[in-house]
């Protein structure tokens, strides 16, 4: 029994690096359950803060409780930063005050503030009352930026210096300060007027004499972010630029703090994520830790979506039940017109939503585009005509069914690719979030060309 | 007409950070038209090379050699590393091997390695020639690495010390350096075999006395690569952990590189980008430059599984011919239950595949995951079966029609819920990636299941 879990904890290890190991989960679990205080410190000791956040998350609410409770001064505030918001608040829930406190105190201000963000009032409150007054000031200020803007997502601890200083200044500054941030990368230059000019690495920074002027070894590639910027465009830049740190201004163009790229990266594959389910009408914050009934809230309103399109498309057969009556084959090959249509209509809108996200679809390359998709939509279309036609005529023995469906199929296809392409670029021209909305706009119109077509040529060429 | 022009250009500016102005991409294209090179260089100095290699992206074929030949040796080979795969052969075709071999000597060996790993055999040696015998050697000791590995990923140019140093030989041994690499952010602790024992970021060492030892200033988080590990696991593990540099080590633990977050960074956004795609199915690596050939050629595939699907739900409702010729009513609604289903199974498998993207969906929550599945498939089934059943009664006026459709409803949505979870988690178990087949496999479930469930229930309940 144990070398069979070992077996499989080591195959486990080999095929998926980083997923947590069974076993440690096991052996946590037991830990738990005897309430042995020690061992189960022991075996939280090697994992990183995210490894036990995701823990947390894996395990069920009543394990949860007793392993938090039995864990207890040992829980560190970067496990609060880690966790899925789905089960933040109930975890939060569990601590004691004292070590809420305790473990909110050890965060980065930035940390406290995405922590913050999405907790009711009285929990906002005990942790504000967590902090240091300077540190509560802080965070209090960077809840004035907006949501989801660059000032929540900046740390204030920036190093700068005056544009004219020399690398031995510089040296000498650093090496003489008390209080520098834990982590920073670059030196933001600043004029007079305490505007960021220039980065310097620390790297460069230590590779050069002490005579050099800083302003000669800035870094070719230099970005300011506004304090307002929507986050997505901030980790934007990060990668396209490939950014390690930016410093933040406000709208006098003044330095008021600094994004690094780690924070720039979980945008990024938060917006990502967002996109992946979005698309899928799944709302963007599911998560496994939902609840059913909060599962099942967030899956309702596609659902419901879904059906009023699905209705439309059955108000459009229902124009045609006579011809449905007098050839019922019509109703075994329709559904394969429509679903061909849907699936392209998908493939198509999927890679305008990716390239809108990551602005490759613009105004200089829109209409070309758009002639692409409408070409690619004839090819696959006559290419499927081809089969389907066949497909008709052997299973039903009528070239003029098979004649019907190969026609629908190409209409359809080639709409497909169009709606595919021109819905996400209108719904997000006029301002609406294109992964959002356009599965249902494009699957609406290739239900309802895919069955208008095919039944309609029926009925001109059948009856 | 030039009002209007900056007019919108503003508005652009305004509403879309970072996409390429309209009014900067005409100019440029009208100095290429006037072949006014000095206009040209002027022009395109402001940007990026990320920026211009979108540029090319989004002009067309004609236009994008117009501009590389009169652009000629102010082109830079930065500009070759950013741009899509799709059009990168096309203009290293276009540069002369002078120009081409003067922008790859300028680039970072895991950069050359980058753009090597796709071009055919002539293209490559054309490229590999251009380099220096060292960074050649170093290229193609690279290239001896699996494809999509750490090994590709890495540069093997690090800033090591023994673990046993203290503050000020660092310190010393940087200020000395000749050779310093472009961009470090941590100096790598070796061990006398060479092996990585921990990391110092360049703040912490600039902000410790010097008698200090490096060892008791190490970071908190460390974290070796191991030179074999795929790719995404590298970039999962900088995301979950943080890390801004990570060392990179062969089997014996010996350190051979390091790898940086901004590069991390790049392959998580591909990774997210490959599943967004894979989800639609459409080829992973589609991208707006494709042709229309090329199009079509990765979309068919998925197009062609999606018509077996969509033939083997028509088999189904050709058993039920009869009925429906009896009652046409049903071909009016059986697309409903089909649809609903197919979108409820495509929200399940959209989380499961981005919750083992993640790995959050693990051995210890399966179970657990499943059994909510089913749950939400069973709630909002029987709230879409009270909507249907009464949609049912008041378009056909028939209670039983009503039944019958809220029926199959019901059982569609479980089935979807379920099928939309365990195709996913089964197909990673076999080694297939989910977010390229499970689609297919739940579309067939539920619409097999939602045609035979709502025709089968009719026969028995109508006829």
């Amino acid at each position: 029994m144990a070398e069979e879990a070992e077996a499989l904890a080591a195959e486990a290890e080999r095929e998926d690096a980083y997923t947590l190991d069974r076993k440690a989960v096991a052996q946590i679990l037991y830990a738990v359950d005897v309430e042995d205080r020690e061992q189960l410190v022991a075996l939280m000791e090697p994992l990183h803060a995210a490894d036990i956040a995701d823990l947390l998350e894996q395990i069920n609410a009543f394990d949860r409780m007793r392993l938090i409770k039995l864990y207890d001064k040992e829980f560190d505030g970067e496990i609060l930063s880690e966790l899925d918001e789905a089960i933040r608040e109930e975890v939060i829930g569990i601590l004691t005050p004292q070590v809420l406190a305790d473990a909110v105190r050890e965060l980065d201000s930035d940390d406290v503030v995405d922590l913050l963000e999405d907790l009711d009032g009285p929990q906002q409150e005990a942790i504000l009352e967590a902090l240091e007054a300077g540190d509560r000031a802080a965070v209090q200020q960077s809840l004035t930026y907006p949501e989801y803007s660059a000032g929540r997502l900046m740390q204030r601890e920036v190093v700068m210096a005056p544009e004219y200083w020399n690398v031995g200044e510089m040296i000498d500054f650093l090496r003489n300060s008390d209080n520098l941030p834990e982590q920073f990368y670059h030196i933001v230059l600043v004029d007079p007027k305490l505007r960021p000019v220039g980065n310097v690495t620390l790297g460069r920074l230590m590779a050069s004499r002490r005579e050099v002027l800083l302003k000669s070894i800035v870094s070719e590639t230099f970005h300011t972010i506004p304090v307002t910027q929507y986050e997505g465009d901030v980790a934007y830049a990060f990668n396209q630029y490939h950014l390690i740190s930016a410093p933040v201004v406000d709208e006098n163009d003044r330095l008021v703090g600094q994004i690094t790229i780690d924070d720039a990266m979980a945008v990024l594959d938060e917006e990502n994520a967002e996109d992946i389910l979005r698309l899928a009408g799944v709302d963007e914050e599911s998560s496994l830790s939902d609840s059913v009934v909060e599962t099942t809230k967030r899956r309702f309103p596609w659902l419901a979506v879904n059906l009023v399109t699905a209705v439309l498309a059955s108000l459009v057969i229902a124009q045609f039940e006579d011809a449905i009556a007098t050839v019922v084959a019509l109703a075994v090959l329709m559904p394969i017109v429509a679903s061909m249509g849907g699936n392209a209509g998908t493939q198509s809108l999927t890679v305008a939503v990716r390239a809108l996200a990551t602005k490759d679809l613009t105004t200089s390359n829109i209409w070309r585009v758009i002639r692409r998709e409408a070409a690619v939509g004839l090819i696959n279309g006559c290419a499927f005509a081809v089969i389907m036609g066949i497909v008709g005529i052997v299973w039903f023995g009528s070239p003029a069914l098979g004649g019907v469906i190969a026609s629908a199929m190409i209409i359809n296809l080639v709409i497909a690719g169009l709606a595919g392409i021109m819905v996400p670029v209108l719904l997000e021209k006029a301002g609406v979030d294109p992964a959002l909305a356009s599965g249902a706009f494009v699957t609406t119109v290739t239900d309802v060309v895919g069955f208008f077509a095919f039944l309609g040529l029926a009925v001109m060429v059948l009856l």
